[in-house]
Parts: structure tokens; C-alpha cells; sequence
């Protein structure tokens, strides 16, 4: 999933910018992952998401009804916990290197140039891993349509987003309690 | 603009298949223009946008909340009539090659790896020429909120999507009136 929550601004840096210059993607400020995360959450991604670094080229443009993250995965490297999003449609594009597809129905290596799609509501989980020596560069498109869900088949989590962005729980919709400070 | 209409189903090949394998974007089958354009309409794009083959890869995956069109320029060759969205967003990420982007601001050559957004509302009209001599391959993603109206600064036409795909009409909103056959 996108940690660039449409509801969530704080990462978008030209939303007041209707016309934004073209620029190098990988000259976009890198993503910082959103600090209001409850700290399970926050801790679960830290100890699972290594050596990736996400830069929201569309946030940069101020655009709002869809999100294209370019992606590097170091080696070792994953792109995000296994998924699928409810509502929303997801295209992922390999710009360079050669990421592992991890789906339910096993683990393909993807080469530069090829594509992989998921279509909302089509529970098919997936992630992308860096099992290679070199880095991987991908573009990850999603759009943003409101109420959507996302589920984890190999975590105790599941995400949605409302007003205020994405919200974590438990699996059964129990909420995460932090600890007190 | 992208001609893979959100409403334009014939040219999806996938649409009924939820899980689609990954493939490389330039085995995806390339677009046909829309057969049911007015003629005036096929006339004009059929003379201005020559030397481009689209493909449709979200529409290959089934999703339909966004188009991604993998778009390749021969040398000589337009993405577009010169256009902007009303209520679409829409990014473009340079693959290969050297493609102008053309707007009002001037010309200006992007190299791979670069990208630039066009918000929605934001009137900043826009094409991309490929003035070099090898090929350019460029993704183009929008977004498909339905009743955006697009217009062409340079031409007598103006466009809006309904239930039936894209309307094309002079710019004062006069239908077009196919020869009698």
C-alpha cells in the first residue's frame, strides 16, 4: 500500500503549486513515514520495510486523485507489507533492476520494462522484494478512492482510510493502544 | 488526453480477469483510435498526431480507476492535441529518450527518469513532440473522474466525458455534423 495517504498532506510539498517545472524523480524528496502511525505499527514497518525509499512524484505536482511513488529497494530490500487494497487499483511499472513479485500463486522475478496491475477488490495480496545484488527502481500508481481497505493476510493488521488518513487496527478491528508515555 | 476512455471498454483485454500475470508493458496490444469519433474529429487527430502508439496497461490489469498508457513517439511524433483536464490530474514519466514538452511556458527537453504533473483545473495546456531522432517512450497516467471536460487551445474542439465515452465539439459547444454517408 501507499504510506502517501491521500488525507494525509504533510508529505505533499507543491500542493499549492499548479504548475510545477518537470524535474528528475529521483530529485523529489524521499517520503518520511507518517509520525501520527500508532507505534506497533510504526515498529512492525521499521523491523519489516528495510532498505527502500519512496519519493511521491505526484504529491509534487499537487495531485490529488492518484498517487505514482518511485520506489528504490536496496538489495535485501521490500517494497511494502503483503496486501490488497478493497477499492483501489494498483499498477506497479519496473523502471530498473529485478524485483521478485510475491502473491499468493508464488514468486516471479520481473525484468525492466514489465508491469504487474491489481485490480480493487481482487484480494490478491502482494509485495515486491529486492532479492537481486543491484538496486530495483519502481513506479507504484494508486488511486485514491476514499473508504478503502486494505487487508495483510501475514500480519494481526488491517488499514482504512477516512478524513483523517490511514488507520491501523488489529485484524478483528481491535484498536492498537499505545503504551502510555 | 488519454483516448483509452474510462467508458470506452472495447479496447480493455482484460477486464473480466481479476488476476492478470505480469507482462512487459511493450507486449500489451496497442490502441485503435475509437471508431465512433466524429469524422471531423478522426480527421484531425488522424493529421496532427502522427508517428505515437499508445497501450493501454491498466486497462490490460482491468483497472478502472486510473489509465496508464505506456506511449512511444517515433522521432517526428505527438503524444496529444495540445490539452488540459478540467477535473483529471495527470502525470508523465519520460522511459527513454529525449520528448519536448510543450506548453505555454515555452519548450522544454526532458531526458529519462524525469517526470512532470499536470494538476487538474490548472488550464496549463500541454503536449509532448519527440524533435529527436530515436524513439521516446514515455507512461502517461490519469485519473478518471467522470464529466472532465478537456480543451484545446489550438484547435476548434473541445471534449467531455459522459456515459458514452468522450464528446467531441467545435469549441463553442456546436456538435459536429459527419458528411452524410
Amino acid at each position: 500500500m501507499r504510506e502517501d495517504s491521500p488525507l494525509t498532506k504533510g508529505t505533499a510539498v507543491n500542493v499549492q503549486n499548479k504548475r510545477a517545472a518537470p524535474i528528475e524523480a529521483l530529485q523529489v524528496a524521499p517520503l518520511a513515514r507518517p509520525p501520527n502511525y500508532p507505534k506497533a505499527v510504526l515498529d512492525l514497518l521499521g523491523s519489516r520495510l528495510t532498505g527502500r525509499t519512496k519519493r511521491a512524484l505526484g504529491d509534487h505536482f499537487g495531485l490529488s486523485n492518484f498517487g505514482v511513488n518511485l520506489t528504490q529497494l536496496a538489495p535485501g530490500g521490500v517494497s511494502s507489507l503483503s496486501h490488497a487494497h478493497l477499492l483501489q487499483d494498483e499498477l506497479v511499472y519496473v523502471v530498473q533492476g529485478t524485483p521478485t513479485l510475491c502473491t499468493d500463486e508464488g514468486r516471479v522475478v520481473l525484468q525492466p520494462g514489465m508491469c504487474v496491475g491489481f485490480k480493487a477488490g481482487s484480494d490478491q495480496a502482494h509485495c515486491l522484494r529486492n532479492d537481486s545484488a543491484s538496486d530495483v527502481i519502481l513506479l507504484e500508481i494508486g488511486d485514491r478512492t476514499p473508504g478503502d481497505v486494505v487487508t495483510f493476510p501475514d500480519e494481526d493488521l488491517r488499514a482504512r482510510t477516512d478524513e483523517r488518513g490511514w488507520q491501523f487496527t488489529h485484524r478483528d478491528g481491535t484498536p492498537f493502544t499505545d503504551p502510555t508515555p
